[in-house]
Formats: structure tokens, C-alpha cells, sequence
């Protein structure tokens, strides 16, 4: 059984088929958001202390660390400011880190001062990436993202993106790095613009599953872009992925819906003990006004809890029947 | 490719693993609901008319109708009941139907009034099922729901539950009722109480599919009995099923939470071309106040809709981002 562990100071985690889903929380993360970005150059990691304890709280099982502010010399600015960030969240936060920067020494920087066993987010295909990336993952003993382009873009050809993550989970070999270690990202396009975005993921991640026994992860909001309610694609999307193998994600936990679909998910692939995590969260729930509206049918139903059942086939389930 | 053809006086669906999950509406229904039972014992249906109209504008794809009000005689009363339920709802909607009785005179008086092609809601694998239900598709030319349990009961063990629906498959070709014909129920066991029923059914469903070669159903909301916040459950377990293959699903059209559920996973599922109809269903689509609440995180994010870009991966992915 395919096991990544990924570790912090003193809490680990196992990403895996068996396992419950692992949320990796994407907020702390200055691409696109300026203010951060702003508040960062400057020092103030206020709102990074704020997204850590909010995710966390929110029920991330890891958080991402990107500390990208910018575009313009980031192998001068990024290692130091990729530390200081990391430094502040694991001394916050006891989950296990994922150490993300598209800058090799900044990852270096921030591998030598992680606690536990982090997740280096991420190598490509890239014949450069492959060479910058691997040799630290193998040195520091820790996981790694691969992502499925390489130098010839994201190929919209499921089989070739297969065959780069499997180049990958090879090259890694030569490393001496085991697949259980390789995470790998098979890159989720927006439905809205490839109407076979979803179908292309879900095979892919039976391939990743069943031929490369490998862990996946993705960026899980790309599915709907575009769309209107978002919120309600990626809620639909995460059960899809999960019932076809996909075993992390990085995504907003401090999302009520996509974190009810998460551990809906988990419920249903068996890695929910007894309910027991989903019992703890919804035992109080009461839906919200408005959005959740019941059925406009004035009468019927049991409305004392009990199930109704169909009658073509009374007393044959047991758990039976209508949810009013 | 698998289809089955059901159809109304004036409109005809395709069940099939191409085309959009066909939601068959549950409420016309009194098993359960002693309210309607009453009523429509002493004539009156506005209950019905009410729950047929709601569960078409919500949605449904088609209604199940079953008048089994009681459990003393069913043979003398049922058919005559089920024959004007039938008529009162095919005359005011113009969704295909489903007959649904374990009265097999019912659904022969039914099936001689009935418009267009409805569906037989259900044969069992059991013998006296199978020689009452199984000559009247044949004689009707429709297409008949076959669930996966027998004399034995409801086994535990997948395996026999698919051998069963294999059974009446075969069953019916001696009638010569094509597998096209035959929408399997592999049986829905309530989570709560089987941990392994949501991996036991994606399991069926893939062999079902793969191996028989069918169409298939569930009455979906058992999935949930007994845990709180059922419906999020439900709304989970639905993009599940038809990742795994499931075709159509007897269940309450009426709740918002598990309509969005089908439409995401019809999105994802590449069977709403160019996402048509979810935009239609969410353009103006406004979050509920309470359940919905947004991240605590006070500031940061786009703000202005545009995605953020995970920076290990900046420029990577066009649709990237994270939905604030």
C-alpha cells in the first residue's frame, strides 16, 4: 500500500488509498494577492499568523508555504523571505508543511531550517527542474509534487501527461527516490473551457492509482474556473477525484462546502471510522436560510425522522427511504 | 452504448452512460407518509398533483408513481388506485413515469393505461418475481428496474449481489428483454451502519457497467440513514455513484443541496455540453447567509474574480487559482 509520510515537528501524516483525504490548505500564498505580497516585502506577517490558525482551524491536514512575491529577482529576495514565512508557520501551527517556490534554492533555504518531514512542492518534467529538484529530495529525505508538463507545456493528451509523471517516477528512481514518495499532480483544467477536463482526471488518476501505485494531489479549484458558483463544481469535483483515487489536494479549507463534500468523502470511501469525524462535525448542523431550501410540498413525508420507503420494494432495505 | 429508452405521450429520455443522470423524483410515494396515504384513500390528490409539479420544476428527469397506501389487501385495492394516480400525474406532467408496486396486478393495470414507455419499478431475482414481472415487460415493451436481492434476502457479500442481478438479466433474455432494458439497483446500504457500502457500490457499479453492460439505479438517500446532516451525505455520495457509472437515482428532486450535486457532477461528468445547463441553473447564483460563510481570513485574495496562481507553479496552468 502506497504510504507518503510527511511529518512536522511532532505530528505526522500518512497520504494514502486507506487514508482520509489530505486537505493542504493554499492560503498562505502571495501569487495574486497583493496586499499579502505587499505586507510580506514589508515584514508583516500578520495575515500569514491569520490564514495558518484559520486553515488549521478550518480542518487543513497540511498547509502549502509559497512566499512568491514577486516576479522580478526572486533568487535574490525569495530564499530568506520562503524561511522567515515557514520559521513563523511551524512555530504556529503543528501540521506538516508543503514547502512550495518555483525557485530551487529557495526550497533549499527552506528545507534546511524544516522541521519533520515537509512536502517539497514542486519538480516538473523539465529536464532542469528534474536536476535542481531531486538531488535535494533525495538528500533531505522528503516527498516531492510532480507535476505532469514538461518542457513542451501541458499537454492536453491524458496519455502524455501519464507518461511524464511516469518519466518523473523514474528519474526519481535514478535517485533513488521510492514512488511512495512522489506525489503526483496530473493538472486539472477548467471544465468551463475543456469540457473533458473531469473525464481526463478521473482516468488519469486510475492509471496514477493502479499503474504507477502512486499518491496525487492538485490544484482542485482550476476545475471551475470561470463558472458561476464555483463553490458548487469543486464540491461536486472533490467526491469525483476521490472516488478515483486521488488522495490530496491543495485547496481552500476555510470553505464550508468544499470541506463538507472532503469529509462527506471520507465517509464514504471508508476512511471515516464509524462516522465518527463526520458525527463530530454535523451532529448540531442546521442548514442555513435561504440556499437550502426544503421541498415547496406542503404535506407528507414521516417528518418525525423516520425513513419512508418505497413501496416497490417495502421492508427489503433497511436504512430506506426519503430525506425530508 | 447502453440506452434505455423511456418516454411519455410526448417526451422521450435516454438513460445511458452518456447522457445527463436521470433523476427519477420520489415523492408520490405514501409509504411512509400516513398523511398522503389518507388522502389519497379518500380521493384526493392535490397532494400528488402538488408533489408532481414541484419535483418537475425542480428538476426531475422523471416521477416514480406508487400508490401502495396499505399493507391489508393490497391485490384488491392497489391496482385501481395506482391506475388513477398514474393518470392524474401523466395527464398534468409530461416527464416519463415510473410504475412502482410490489403488486403485480398494479403494475399490469397501470401498464395498460400508461403513455408512452414507462419504466417497471421492480423485478427482484426472486422466481415469483421474476415469472409475474418479467412476461408484462415483454408483452409492454418496457424497461424494468431489477434489484439485487432474492429468496436469500439482501447478501452483504457484493459478489452475490451482483450475481443476482446477472441472474435476472439472463432471465430476461429468455423473455427476450434486452440487458438495454434492465435498470439495476446493486442496493443501497446505509453508511452508518455498513462501513463499507459506499466502496461496495462503486465496486458493483463498475462491474455492472463493464461486465453486464447496464443501466443502473438506487434509492439514493439510504446512504445516509440514521447520520446527521443527511443530505450532505447524499450530496456527496451522488457525484461518487456517477464517476462510478450510475446512471439514474430514485431520490427527492425537491432538495437544492443534491440537485446542485447531480448538475456539478453532469458538468464534470462532460453530459452538460458547454456547462449550459449549470450556467443557466447559477448564474445569479447568491450564497446562503449562515452555512456558506466565507474563510474568516480578513484580508488577501484577488478580490476582483481573477484567479491567484500557486507560484511553484505560476503561469502554469491558465485557469489556476483559488476561489475566494
Amino acid at each position: 500500500m502506497t504510504r507518503t509520510i510527511v511529518a512536522s515537528a511532532s505530528r505526522e501524516v500518512v497520504i494514502g488509498f486507506d487514508q482520509p483525504f489530505c486537505v493542504i490548505g493554499e492560503r498562505i500564498n502571495p501569487t495574486g494577492r497583493k496586499k499579502l505580497a505587499a505586507e510580506m516585502i514589508a515584514g508583516n506577517f500578520d495575515t500569514v499568523i491569520q490564514d495558518a490558525l484559520a486553515q488549521v482551524a478550518a480542518g487543513a491536514t497540511m498547509l502549502d508555504v509559497n512566499a512568491g512575491v514577486t516576479s522580478v529577482n526572486p533568487n535574490e529576495t525569495e530564499p530568506a523571505l520562503l524561511v522567515r514565512t515557514l520559521e513563523i508557520v511551524q512555530g504556529l501551527v503543528d501540521v506538516p508543511l508543503s514547502i512550495d517556490s518555483s525557485v530551487s534554492a529557495a526550497i533549499e533555504a527552506a528545507l534546511q531550517v524544516a522541521k519533520g518531514r515537509p512536502l517539497v512542492n514542486s519538480v516538473t518534467g523539465e529536464e532542469e527542474k528534474l536536476e535542481a529538484i531531486l538531488p535535494l529530495c533525495k538528500k533531505y529525505d522528503v516527498p516531492v509534487v510532480a507535476i505532469s508538463n514538461d518542457e513542451t507545456g501541458i499537454s492536453q493528451d491524458p496519455d502524455v501527461r501519464f507518461a511524464v509523471a511516469k518519466k518523473i517516477v523514474e528519474r526519481a528512481a535514478d535517485y533513488g527516490i521510492k514512488p511512495h514518495d512522489i506525489v503526483v499532480d496530473p493538472l486539472v483544467m477548467p471544465i468551463g473551457a475543456v469540457g473533458s477536463a473531469g473525464l481526463q482526471v478521473f482516468a488519469l488518476l486510475r492509471r496514477l492509482r493502479e499503474e504507477l501505485k502512486v499518491n496525487t494531489t492538485c490544484g482542485l479549484s482550476n476545475i471551475s474556473f470561470g463558472l458561476p458558483h464555483r463553490h458548487g463544481i469543486n464540491a461536486g469535483f472533490i467526491p469525483m477525484v476521490i472516488g478515483a483515487g486521488m488522495t490530496s489536494a491543495i485547496m481552500n479549507p476555510c470553505r464550508p462546502q468544499e470541506m463538507e463534500a472532503v469529509r462527506a468523502a471520507n465517509v464514504l470511501n471508508g476512511t471515516d471510522e464509524n462516522c465518527g469525524k463526520w458525527i463530530m462535525s454535523y451532529r448540531d448542523y442546521k442548514p442555513a436560510e435561504g440556499g437550502q431550501a426544503t421541498t415547496p410540498v406542503a404535506s407528507g413525508g414521516t417528518g418525525d425522522g423516520r425513513p419512508a420507503r418505497r413501496g416497490g420494494r417495502a421492508g427489503r432495505v433497511g436504512g430506506g427511504g426519503s430525506t425530508e
